[in-house]
């Protein structure tokens, strides 16, 4: 390994391991009750390289949270929406795997762009941005597959609309229950739908 | 007034001042970013009348506020679901007013519940329980609502979880965009379920 290679890894590392911890937390509890001491501490990186690879601060940090945990529930939904010819099917898929990863936490991880989204809405201009183009993401994510299932553009945003809604709403509520039931109900009302 | 109702008065007054306050601050940023020496500025309130009304200190009276907010959104919604006949209407009624609500307010009068509910998911039993009932009690108005129109008890309490999870989905995704659009795609979708 050239020097070059070993001295822009750990640096790498560094601010991976920020931008992971710093994720998993915005989930799991949201943005004013997650501390920088506690990022740095959690994420084993050396305290000095927050400022460098973040000069902005958490807000920095965390936009760049929310765009990674954005991408990656975006690769998730695209390939099971990719997963059945079925749109019905395909759709309860992705209510599936919400509910195991739910359960699977201790319904700790949810949506990991809502709390951040409701906390900021009306607080930092730069966080709220960050979250609507997460969500615009996964619309078009969403929209695409139902323009592939034959609906006309615009009634494939509008029910890309409620397919999302109903997914946050889903998981606010089974967070808040301890339950995925409402998750359930959600992937058997849009099944009927997609019918 | 009798010396015992002036006295009872300002500290109803308080107590009442105290919880006003603090639903619109968790309403509009959520519980951690509301810190409790500003909620006691706003409200106007003596401060040594706090730990009297609330030893729980704050949590305590999150949870009341939680309850009073509750209160008032389940009656507006009660009321709204009974002004007509059509459920599609009735329905889209509760969506209008919450639109032209989140609007009038600069975007900041989403759920009064929602960002609470995400926040104290993970962290408090007490508040993600109080949250928990709050929706219940929503539930319970619009599944008996969908049984008047005729659902059975079940497809009216599955239905009803897909109307409250696809109304808090659509305060999120407008509140982060800044745009009502996600209201009214909702709106319009639930109408033609309603059908």
């Amino acid at each position: 390994m050239s020097a070059e290679r070993a001295s822009r890894g750990p640096e790498r590392s560094s601010r991976d391991a920020f931008i992971a911890t710093t994720a998993k937390l915005l989930r799991r509890r949201g943005y004013a009750a997650s501390g920088l001491n506690e990022i740095v501490t959690r994420s084993g990186a050396p305290k000095g390289s927050l400022y460098f690879h973040f000069p902005g601060g958490k807000e920095q940090l965390a936009i760049a949270a929310m765009e990674h945990s954005g991408g990656q529930l975006q690769a998730g939904i695209a390939q099971l929406l990719a997963s059945s010819e079925d749109l019905g099917e395909a759709l309860a898929r992705v209510l599936d795997a919400l509910a195991a990863g739910l359960q699977a936490s201790g319904f700790r991880d949810g949506c990991p762009i809502a709390t951040v989204a409701l906390e900021a809405a009306s607080e930092s201009e730069p966080l709220r941005a960050s979250a609507a183009a997460v969500f615009d993401a996964w619309l078009a994510v969403i929209a695409e597959r139902l323009r592939s299932a034959g609906l006309s553009a615009p009634a494939a945003e509008r029910r890309a609309l409620l397919v999302l809604a109903a997914i946050e709403g889903a998981l606010i509520l089974a967070r808040a229950r301890h339950d995925v039931g409402p998750l359930h109900a959600v992937r058997e009302e849009l099944l009927a739908l997609a019918v």
